[in-house]
């Protein structure tokens, strides 16, 4: 691994597997080989790279030319039916989607807070759900000031999360709106412009959402606690590419001062603070938009609770909810951070 | 007060004063004298009312017709100004300015919940912050199942609450984001165009803006109960007339079923339930723009507490958050609901 790697990306026109494209282009990986696959309807397309271009191809497992890393940005499906295959070879794979995430052999990870959890072994590793990554990063870190007992969180969620088609239903749509025009949804459930509505996945026997499920089980692996308790309410909002949540956090004990809680995050690596109480200055999605950092503010004793304090964050769904932790993980992997 | 009520309007071309004279217009009052008090700048123009039109005036205290009822829709100041003389005239002031809401003397009422502490010598009564109706009518019949200990509610709050001028900056400043056009807010503090922001109100010392401190004490007032415990995070998301509110309630014992929470609800008028787990149906903002009810969903256990349930809510912030409810106290003052 000395020299250049041979990376593929999966889904590499999609609007994460795009971000991952730009996120290497633009690292200082040396890359001698980039396969990048897609499906028939992008096959052929040309993606530019770097002095170049590279074509998308359709991934043949017969012809497969052996990645040193691949990264999945796709539906569950393909990587269920694929990535064995690839990690059976010696290929690193980094799967964005939810097939591997649960699954007791397969590391879920957040670089800055879990890395450790990556076994020699260790073939594929599962990106955690974007809400779940931008959560963690602003409540793990507070793990220093004792156990966290319970996270009550509530989403503002972006199109992104849906796809590159949502972003654009959303645009689309809020500007027949202005125009007064009809309009109706093919992608999401329901209109969407100056609309919000419950995160479109399945809802559970609980009365909790796909999306929260997910939030509440991998919260418990990536901290390794399965007695934490998470009370996710998941909602689309019409934001184009970057997560908000209003987050309260129960600790154990007392909680810390808002002091304390300000510099440790602040000393968190991929946290950036926005908290000017006299400005009223406090993160939002055009801060985080484009942004590799995980903004917190509103920093507050919870007035309700002695031992809680409440917080408000903003993250790229893309970037460190997506592209960027897949790509973090690649670099530590590669020792290229 | 049998035959025709003499009847005057604050700030009637306002967002909620508008909303105010619509909801008049359509009641079945029998009004003989209606007075439309306005700002300079509004002042002469005419409101179409029923079959002819009404002119605004200018306020003169000096040449002041007594009516029977007057409803505020503008700022505290003038509210301060106005109100206690009408008021020792005897005429009935509802008030939509947090002037007097947290006054002993004066009654803070959502008529379903606490008609009942307006007494027989009351003249000025409050009309409470949108957010705090809208959370209160989903809230205060849950008190049937036991003692409510503590909330916890994050809003997806709505540009109608800044007023008029607030919605057109959303929708402009939207229109000017699709075509690639810079844009200064004028009316907001940030750019609204597919962004949002903290509620921009001012932050007290313990960290909590200026809505969400209203919504603590007006809940206490409201269901006079000087120890619940509310924890709120007020957030303005790009959505031009109705607040959303993710909420949830902690009991002091055991929470109760979802069966028995959605039957509570749908009994209580002015909330209607849209609770369609199967089909992922619940409140959204265009269910609830221009309807009188507070639409109720998303009724499940908390995973996180076996002592509290959550819910998601919707209300037209102009409607049941303001003009309506004032509207409303009217009509039992008068006896004519």
């Amino acid at each position: 691994m000395g020299s250049g790697l041979s990376v593929g990306v999966f889904g590499a026109t999609g609007a994460v597997g795009s971000e991952i494209v730009r996120l290497l282009e633009s690292s200082k990986w040396q890359i001698d080989n980039l396969g990048l696959f897609g499906s028939e309807r992008s096959a052929g397309k040309s993606v530019s790279w770097r002095a170049s271009s590279v074509s998308i191809q359709l991934f043949d497992p017969n012809s497969h030319h052996v990645h040193d890393l691949v990264l999945f940005a796709t539906n569950s499906q393909n990587s269920l039916e694929i990535a064995p295959t690839l990690a059976s070879q010696g290929t690193y794979v980094v799967d964005n989607s939810s097939a591997f995430r649960m699954n007791d052999a397969v590391p879920l990870v957040i670089p800055e807070i879990n890395f450790d959890t990556i076994l020699p072994e260790s073939r594929i590793i599962a990106n955690p759900n974007c809400c779940t990554i931008i959560l963690l990063m602003a409540v793990a870190p507070l793990r220093a000031f004792g156990k966290i007992k319970r996270i009550v969180v509530s989403t503002y969620q972006s199109a992104s999360g849906a796809g590159r088609e949502a972003m654009e239903e959303l645009e689309v749509s809020t500007r027949a709106y202005l125009n007064g025009e009809d309009f109706t949804p093919e992608i999401l459930p329901y209109p969407y412009a100056f609309n919000l509505f419950n995160h479109n996945t399945e809802i559970g026997e609980d009365g909790y959402n796909g999306e929260e499920t997910k939030m509440i089980l991998e919260t418990r692996k990536i901290l390794d606690d399965p007695e934490i308790a998470v009370n996710p309410t998941c909602v689309r909002v019409p934001i184009l590419r970057s997560h908000s949540e209003s987050i309260t956090v129960e600790f154990d004990g007392d909680a810390p001062s808002v002091e304390d809680v300000r510099e440790c995050l602040a000393a968190f690596p991929g946290v950036k603070i926005i908290d000017d109480r006299a400005a009223n200055r406090f993160p939002m999605p055009i801060d985080s938009n484009g942004s590799h950092d995980v903004f917190v503010g509103r920093i507050r004793k919870d007035v309700s609770n002695p031992q809680a304090i409440s917080l408000f964050v903003c993250g790229d769904q893309l970037l460190k909810g997506a592209a960027l932790n897949a790509v973090q993980i690649g670099e530590r992997l590669f020792g290229l951070n």
